[in-house]
């Protein structure tokens, strides 16, 4: 049986994106889903589905909705982030709220939501799995809302404990990436602990990718990634790095690198922040641990018949190497 | 069988909402929804479900999760629509993002929607009707959205027309009322064109209901109504007795009135929009309309079994006549 790739799979939904646009009355409510689609992104999660879809089905189009809807939930709440963050940018773009209002973010962002059910529901009428696929969804979502709250509160703590931060990262990133797969296997029709596999693997995989994307935003190529260099840092967002920083200090220093942090986001300044993960050699730990998770995703890749897992691991291998 | 009246449902009701309250982790996340729950409000939406389920099964218990669905879907609505509107007050209490701020509305009302979902598919379980009930649900919920937006478009218009003006409200507050009794007479396991009826019957009520809220803004006692008089003029608020106003206002005069709305809202005073009102006798044209709408209600459950139709018709004639 034919099992595409990630770059094949990446075209077909592409294609599949565009000619299904977000249409609908009034413009105004449509227009800002549209935009977000067509700003771009890696399409990880409704990738990831596909590849689990395809597991077992050569043919992936009765997937594509499914796909979508993932596309949506994260889109979604991209949206709804961005207010939050007060982000003027979203993949080298105008974010939604900035480029039409707050208000049609909110709404917007509302739409996307209900319509990824309504995709999942669609996706589901091939082999009656709607509700499953929803259920699934639906408490993946919730996981997204609590972890974005945490990283919320977490601006009002001096530090989260390594242990909090890595939860708030399950709940906010991994889940979702977890998700996508066990969606996809759910309607391949494949056994219920193969689904629930392959949402490890996901999920493992989603916590290596979101340690990563913190590495990156300091020790990443600013003309690679695409992305200011010490972003995280000039937000004064509190992640892996600073996490790991503070909790490994020691006690007297701790305040000191919180002033240092502050200051640094304050005068738009990375300098000594990098200085202080340099001396501590402070990328060490991170580094091993994004690749411990990437190969728990690999280990539970290995229960899997072996021509079964090749495509998902040579995935697992391309994030693992991704420089953005 | 034994069918309840208003009062009963909403006394089940409301127990199962006591003993089933949003609970998680953060509390940050899920305090809000409590709050939102906790002040009260009608609870038309979830007592319509109710009685409709009632009509063929006299424990009403089964539907409760579903009853529990579609107020917190309405919840979700207010959350977002206060702070699109910018209102401080909901329910005589604080609004939700006056009190817990901004972020922590957006976020936990997009919790209450994604919730709903998950209420619904738990009802479902009872005779497989999750799919059903979400597909219903989500259709609805996008036009919520699309009303919602409607409505925030007309802010830029000196007025919409008469009609868009009644397609806004079908879709931002009927829609839901009609849904609420479609889906108790779904997970009842009535025949469709039953449960199609039944939507009808909830539709005509809301429009009903909607225009009797904007005639009493002006019309009501402010003593009974608890809220303040004329708040929609002194927030600008096109409701109908605006647009009814506008368009059937000479040519001349329409701007003229439109200055006048603009001037009252500006000035916190009422006076001079409710003094054209009153010299246009524009209440009867809306005061016939709302009465055409629950009439047309009550047609449509002539279709019913009388036995069936006698709480409804009860709850439509009670409304029919509310003065708050």
């Amino acid at each position: 049986m034919n099992q595409y790739n990630y770059r094949e799979l990446l075209q077909i939904f592409e294609s599949y994106l565009q000619a299904h646009e977000p249409v609908g009355s009034p413009d105004s409510l449509y227009v800002p889903m549209k935009y977000i689609n067509d700003i771009g992104g890696k399409r990880i999660r409704p990738v990831l589905l596909l590849i689990a879809y395809n597991l077992w089905h050569e043919d992936v189009s009765p997937a594509l909705p499914a796909a979508l809807a993932v596309e949506y939930f994260h889109n979604f709440s991209l949206m709804h982030d961005d207010i939050m963050d007060e982000a003027p940018l979203r993949r080298g773009h105008e974010s939604v709220h900035h480029k039409f209002g707050r208000n049609a973010a909110i709404l917007s962002g509302d739409a996307m939501l209900i319509k990824c059910f309504e995709l999942l529901l669609n996706a589901g009428r091939i082999n009656n799995t709607g509700a499953t696929l929803c259920d699934i969804m639906a408490k993946a979502a919730i996981e997204v809302c609590e972890g974005q709250q945490m990283d919320m509160d977490f601006e009002h703590l001096d530090s989260p404990s390594e242990q909090e931060y890595l939860e708030m990262i399950r709940k906010k990133t991994a889940c979702l990436m977890g998700v996508s797969l066990q969606l996809g296997a759910e309607l391949a029709g494949a056994d219920k602990d193969v689904c629930e596999l392959l949402y490890h693997v996901g999920e493992s995989m989603g916590m290596g990718f979101q340690i990563q994307d913190d590495l990156l935003d300091v020790f990443g190529n600013e003309g690679i990634t695409g992305k200011q260099k010490g972003g995280d840092i000039l937000r004064g967002k509190k992640n892996y790095l600073f996490v790991h920083t503070y909790n490994s200090s020691p006690e007297n220093q701790k305040q000191e690198f919180i002033v240092a942090y502050h200051k640094a986001s304050e005068e738009g300044n990375i300098a000594s922040i990098v200085e202080v993960y340099k001396k501590m050699e402070v990328s060490e730990i991170p580094d091993q641990l994004q690749k411990d998770f990437f190969n728990r995703g690999l280990q539970f890749l290995s229960e899997l018949d072996s021509d079964k897992a090749s495509v998902l691991k040579s995935f697992v291998q391309a994030l693992l190497e991704r420089d953005h």
